[in-house]
Parts: structure tokens; sequence; C-alpha cells
């Protein structure tokens, strides 16, 4: 059989609030349109519905802008109190300009805003920040489907970061739970028998980027499941590993 | 019916040699295993195989390196004739560090060595160039598999490159035909009728990085066809919709 993966997007699911039982809502969901799943799938769930179940969905009103965060929102649309937020959630800016405020989360990622943004939530004076712990997030999801369905998946969150040189922005892995993010060649051969030195692949990306094809923006599809695809399986994995060190960071 | 993508990989590829008709190749192939080639699905082929029947395979032998390219590999594993090359596929330096070269390509990518590499090729001292003109290559295939089948496809050809802050690397699209690469969200509303203002996603990589999970590095597959995902048409699809240009990038 020609190899085959396939992503299938879970609609259906209610809008949620903060405390309800992510895990529980997207099993029902799934099996109400009639996709099973299977040991070995990978559960690919949006951050802005892991952000909303967790609390992380806040209003800017109860929040006090620092002469910073005034100044640099001075001349550009946003909320100082939103850009309160931004460096609020960062532990280093990496660049400032045009109103574009690109920093490190201290999670480690490098994105616009801190990964903060204002679409998909309702209310005009909230935003959704990134979810404190993704992995723990993923964890509870993976844990909760073992438990109530008896099958090993993996799980992904996933959220939409920009990126340097090129054009507009792709979906990205934030958050891992039950399978190597990287998938590495190093020391095997080629079909020539030539080694390959330095190639590792970052699936976790490009499952997340899959994933993005059917969950889209605006459709109500927060969640998606991928089959056929055959991760190696770990128990401890990390958002770490999606990081590159700094001293292997050109561009810092 | 909950929406759906999927991937196919390709198997049974010759080993294709400069001259080859790769569209007819791919054709053949597809048909051999069974998998049909339908109206508005993607194929994604990857650099190497076009490289190689466009014959951007080369010998460096015949290759003489310059000062700059003999100082530039003093003291690291690549062949000074390997480096004269990556200097003559780039139009500028973006960092040079231990040994890694990160310069833009005439075409306009940042990636490392100019996307010139050594695997998946026979032969010990040769290496693989990109094709000069990755949109053309794309849409050579997208117009043969029209007169041959009758049905209108989308093309991309695809690359591994690395990217700063985020480890390992993931398959882009650096040659497209027949779709529009970006999506824009621009202008509509999410389900709370917040505008979104500046969300567009680059499918074309999206869709890209979805073919590597079937294409892989060493298993000989090195094409796919993704179905079920509804791209824009574009008669004049180009790379260039893939980089960021210049003046908004803060990473040059």
């Amino acid at each position: 059989m020609p190899p085959e993966v396939r992503v299938i997007g879970i609609q259906g699911m209610p809008e949620v609030r903060e405390g309800d039982d992510l895990a529980a809502q997207l099993i029902d969901a799934a099996e109400e349109q009639g996709t099973a799943i299977d040991d070995g799938d990978v559960i690919v769930v949006t951050q802005k519905i892991v952000s909303k179940t967790e609390g992380r969905v806040i209003s800017i009103e109860g929040v006090e802008a620092s002469p910073l965060a005034i100044a640099i929102t001075e001349g550009h649309r946003r909320d100082p109190r939103h850009t309160e937020l931004i460096l609020r959630e960062s532990r280093r800016i990496v660049r400032m300009d045009r109103g574009v405020i690109l920093s490190e989360t201290y999670h480690g990622f490098n994105c616009a805003n801190a990964g903060i943004d204002a679409s998909n939530i309702p209310g005009s004076n909230t935003v959704a920040l990134l979810p404190v712990d993704p992995d723990a997030s993923a964890r509870r999801i993976r844990d909760a489907v073992k438990e109530r369905l008896g099958v090993d998946v993996a799980v992904i969150i996933s959220d939409t970061f920009g990126r340097p040189w090129r054009n507009a922005a792709v979906n990205v892995a934030i958050g891992v739970a039950g399978f190597n993010p990287l998938l590495s060649y190093v020391g095997q051969e080629d079909a020539h028998g030539n080694m390959m030195f330095t190639t590792v692949i970052c699936v976790a990306d490009e499952l997340a980027a899959m994933a993005e094809l059917v969950t889209g923006k605006v459709d109500g599809v927060p969640v998606s499941i991928i089959k056929g695809y055959e991760y190696e399986p770990m128990e401890n994995a990390t958002h770490e590993d999606l990081l590159r060190s700094p001293d292997k960071d050109l561009f810092r």
C-alpha cells in the first residue's frame, strides 16, 4: 500500500468556556461525527480553544499599562494595556518596529506579540494569552483519551506564527505529548549509500501545518485528527525540543 | 461530511536522469499504484528529483574555487569547490558562522548553503543545485498533467529548509503553479464578529510540510498527491509571493 496520511477536522465543538473539560468535549464531538480515535492517531488542538478552557482569555480592563507599554504603543492601533500584557508574557524583546513587537515568550517561543491576539474570542476588550504550559495541556488530553478510550495518541497544541524571510504565517506546534517532535536521519544512509549528516525534521511542525489546512481560521473547527502517520512514541515529550538552542541560532 | 485532506506518496518512481520526462514518469507511477490524479489535486514534487531531470546535479571536479571560497572553507569539512558553488548560487550572504553559510539565493530564498546538498544523489563529488526556475518546473508538470489527463491540478516544488529560532528543518514550497500560495483572511470576520486584520496563511508551505510526512528523506518517495484541499486557482502563481518583502523583514 502506498503511504498515506490524512487529517480530519472535528466539527460541532461547543463554544468552550473556562473550566470546560476540553478532552471530553473533543472525544464527544469526534464520536458524534463518526470519526474514530485510534491508537497512533495525532490529535491537533488549536491554541485558542486551549487558552479559553484554561482561563487565559482575559479582559484588558483591569490591566495597568506601564510607561514603557504606553511609549511603545504611541501612534499605533493597539491598546497600551494590550501592549502591557505582551511585555508581561515576554522574557526578551527580539525586535520592535512599527508597532510590531517580536519577543521571546517565557516558554521560549519567538513570535509576534508574545502570541497574544484578539481574534476568535468574544468581547472587544478581551485577548487570549498562550497556555501557561502547552505541554501539560497536551498531556492532559492524551491522558484523558487513554483513560476514556483506552488508546495511545500523540497530541499537539498548535498556533499560527509568522517567520523571517518567508511571507505570511504557518501553523506550528507549541505543546506536544506522547511522541518525539523531531525525526532524525543523522547517521542513516540514503539510497545511494551517502551518509546524511545533519538532517533532522521537525515533524511536529509539519503535522501542525497539515492540521491547519482543515482547521483554518474562521470555520469553528479547532480540533483535528491525523491518521496514518507513524510517530516515534516518547513519554517525556517537551516543546523545548522545538526550540533552537541559542548557541546555534544566528538570529537572536 | 467533516473536512478531510489526505496525502498519498507515489512509490515506484524510476531513478531519474537528466532530460527525463518527469511529468510522464510521475503520471505513470501514480497510475501503476492505482492513485488517480483528479481535478483539484495538489502534486508535490521534491526539489532533488526536479534538479536531477533538469541537469542541476553537477560534479564539483571542474569547479575552480575562488580565494574567498577557500578562505571560508578553511577548517571545515566542506570542499572549497562546493563552497564556490554556494557563492555562485547566492545574491547576498546573510550570515556566515562555523562553516554554515546562510545566503539568499538568486531566487530570493534564504537558506543554508544556497539550497545545495549532496544527499540522495549518486557519486561522492556531485551536488544538487536548486532548479533555476522552480515555478517553471511546477508549470511544466501542471501543463503535462492537463494535456495528458485533462485535469487541472496545482503543483508545488518543495525543499527542506531550516529556520531561525525553531529547531530542525521543515518542508517548504520553492516553486508553485496553478494556485494561490497564500490564503488571506484580511477583512473577514471571525465567529464573534471581530474583524481579522492581518492574518494571511502560507498554505503552500503547509501543503509542502504535509507532503514531507509521506515523502520523507530516505524512502524513494519523491512525489505525493494531496486530495481534498480546496485551493484558490491562480494562473500566474509565483514563488515571489512566498518571500517576505525586504521592507517588512526584520531579519535581513
